[in-house]
């Protein structure tokens, strides 16, 4: 039994995503223990309302402010405030609650979580923008409002388990695994032909296309390795990444003795969320366990910064430091959007960000001091890799 | 740089043996930071006065009380003083000192430990028997002290690391790895033949020989789950073995909510000890990183119960309770040393276990209330373990 006493009020900003959808399975299985106070979501009016309504949320509200009438109307007599646009997402995320998942996908998500980091409590971060395009002005934003961050990224909650509360100066090595995507047994002349078709067959993890072609590229590695140095507070040089197909082991932490500590589990994204929502208890969760006995091998192996040069490049702008991780980031978001218009090939990918970072950081590029500093330049790091299209490599399979 | 307020003071139980000359090889690098009390030793009065002398101990014992005046004149002096015998090793034990490692072998032990939890502080346990032999009186004298307990164990102290300090209500289940020994791959008809050279083939461990027979039998295995059952107060139904030849992954501990932290490290017992010493903090040691890209697999499998009857029994003494693993333990020594005596054959192993067993617990048994209960219960399995030999399969090879 939970008194009344213990029940802890949550918001739920991107609430109609994946993130957000296993979130919400989450508070409702342990329905006894959460006051929703707001769920935010993007465009999917008949969506929010429904997990409004069994959450029994106090405010709903939809990113698209032309979804305004449609989730009022889907709303109407059921008790819970429907509202609409960006204002009212940052209105919604501003009110005081214990725990909030930050879960709205792209730059979008960074002002709401924000707010939400500025009145304190516990923030869940699946926004990875807030970290990769605005690290070192984020945790500071974490810092000033004395805020718990908890990653809800797989890889990231399993470092935060494996630390264990433990200091990083004690840390010989945060290692991430990676599954190594479609691409990890393809040569190199294989994989510059590859498709988007291609790309998008991920092997172990089912996620959105963006985050899938980053995952064949490696970026996606890259651009976890860039969280981790903010979320640990922990040097480049002391991050390292580990292929393993298998997915099992998420993440590993060597300390100075020589003690390792790993963090694993299912393919299920409830069981960090879940984490993240009981901590520091333990929430129970219906997802599948990892079976060892039944896995049989687990298998590791050095990732080859040649065939994936996305990589190289995130470990290249995290030792720079700076702006360097917000423009690599920002040209990433283009390159691959490219490649998923089939206006480039995949190689083109690293090629566009390292130009990219050639062209930006020639000059001198401190840290973005502001949230709002990093999301300028990102803007115009979007715009000059947006002209390296047309170069030379044009494709169109 | 160490003040003196934080040195720490230690005192090393066993300090000739293995576990012992890896400890005295981590204080020795740290030397700055302990302050070492008393060195104790079997009878090896040389090599006790040597490690004294060279960690600046105020006193060294030795068990061996034929060995008092070697040692009194290898330490002539040198400031240390000497002394013998089983009092002087008790009153070592309990001067009060920060850290004790506990690393005396078999129930010769099982005294100086309970002396020194009795005086308080941390006490670092190798020593076995304290638990399969008087678990529950044991962990019964440590509550009432207050004292530290960290087991050294790698599987054990691996737990301990997984579970970070969270509490075991938390946990759906604890798994020890096991190597799974030399007869791994070996048919039932095989191990029967065993011999005692082919059981002391160890694959990733190099131990004494009655801790490899264990292994080779896999009573090792059960002997730690009853160890682990008292160390973190977890029930035998929430209790798990994993067979991985590769004994990177030492113990995995899984959480009510799916994620799963594990405790990995290279074979060398001065990453558990250092550990210890230097809890909650960490102390660099020179010892091998585990490197699982060089590895490159690591494999899982379920222990066979049919073919290593011993890790049934220990299970089923763990479920019984009460004087069971006391039993167990006991019969298992005494049949140990008569297959390495070449008297029985391997698989009389687990059935002098089994009718020691039988034997013993017809009638009630309760937990022995007290260490010395427990010891005498010990005497008494290992009476009529040895009266087990002379039936039918009497063997020489």
């Amino acid at each position: 039994m939970v008194s009344p006493a213990e029940r802890r009020t949550v918001t739920v900003l991107g609430a109609t995503g994946s993130v957000g959808g296993a979130t919400v399975d989450l508070i409702e299985r342990h329905a006894e223990r959460y006051d929703v106070e707001a769920v935010v979501g993007g465009r999917d009016a008949a969506a929010l309302a429904q997990i409004a309504i069994r959450l029994g949320a106090r405010r709903a509200v939809v990113a698209d402010e032309t979804q305004g009438s449609a989730l009022a109307s889907a709303l109407a007599g059921s008790g819970v405030a429907a509202s609409a646009g960006e204002r009212a997402i940052l209105d919604a995320a501003a009110v005081p609650v214990d725990w909030t998942m930050a879960a709205i996908a792209g730059a979008a998500g960074l002002a709401p979580t924000v707010a939400a980091v500025r009145r304190g409590g516990t923030i869940a971060l699946a926004t990875k923008e807030c970290l990769v395009c605005a690290g070192a002005a984020f945790m500071a934003e974490v810092a000033r409002a004395g805020a718990t961050l908890l990653p809800v990224d797989s890889e990231h909650n399993a470092l935060l388990q494996a630390l264990g509360g433990q200091s990083v100066d004690d840390v010989e090595t945060m290692t991430l695994t990676a599954s190594g995507g479609p691409f990890r047994t393809w040569t190199a002349e294989r994989i510059a032909d590859a498709r988007p078709e291609d790309a998008l067959r991920h092997p172990t993890w089912s996620m959105g296309a963006k985050i899938t072609i980053d995952s064949a590229s490696m970026m996606n590695k890259g651009l976890e390795l860039i969280e981790a140095h903010h979320l640990f507070a922990i040097g480049a040089d002391r991050l390292d990444v580990l292929v393993h197909p298998q997915s099992a082991v998420h993440g590993l932490v060597t300390f100075r003795d020589g003690a390792v500590t790993a963090g694993l589990g299912p393919a299920d994204m409830r069981v960090p969320i879940a984490h993240t929502l009981g901590f520091p208890e333990r929430l129970a969760t219906p997802a599948a366990r990892l079976d060892l006995a039944r896995l049989g091998e687990l298998t590791f192996e050095a990732p080859d910064l040649v065939r994936f040069p996305a990589l190289r490049l995130a470990r290249e702008a995290l030792a720079e430091g700076g702006a360097a991780a917000t423009v690599l980031n920002a040209a990433n978001e283009v390159a691959v959007a490219l490649f998923l218009a089939r206006r480039v090939g995949f190689m083109d990918i690293p090629r566009i960000v390292e130009e990219t970072l050639g062209m930006l950081l020639g000059r001198p590029s401190a840290a973005p001091a502001t949230v709002e500093d990093a999301l300028a330049l990102d803007r115009e790091a979007r715009r000059i890799a947006s002209e390296r299209l047309p170069v030379a490599q044009f494709r169109a399979h």
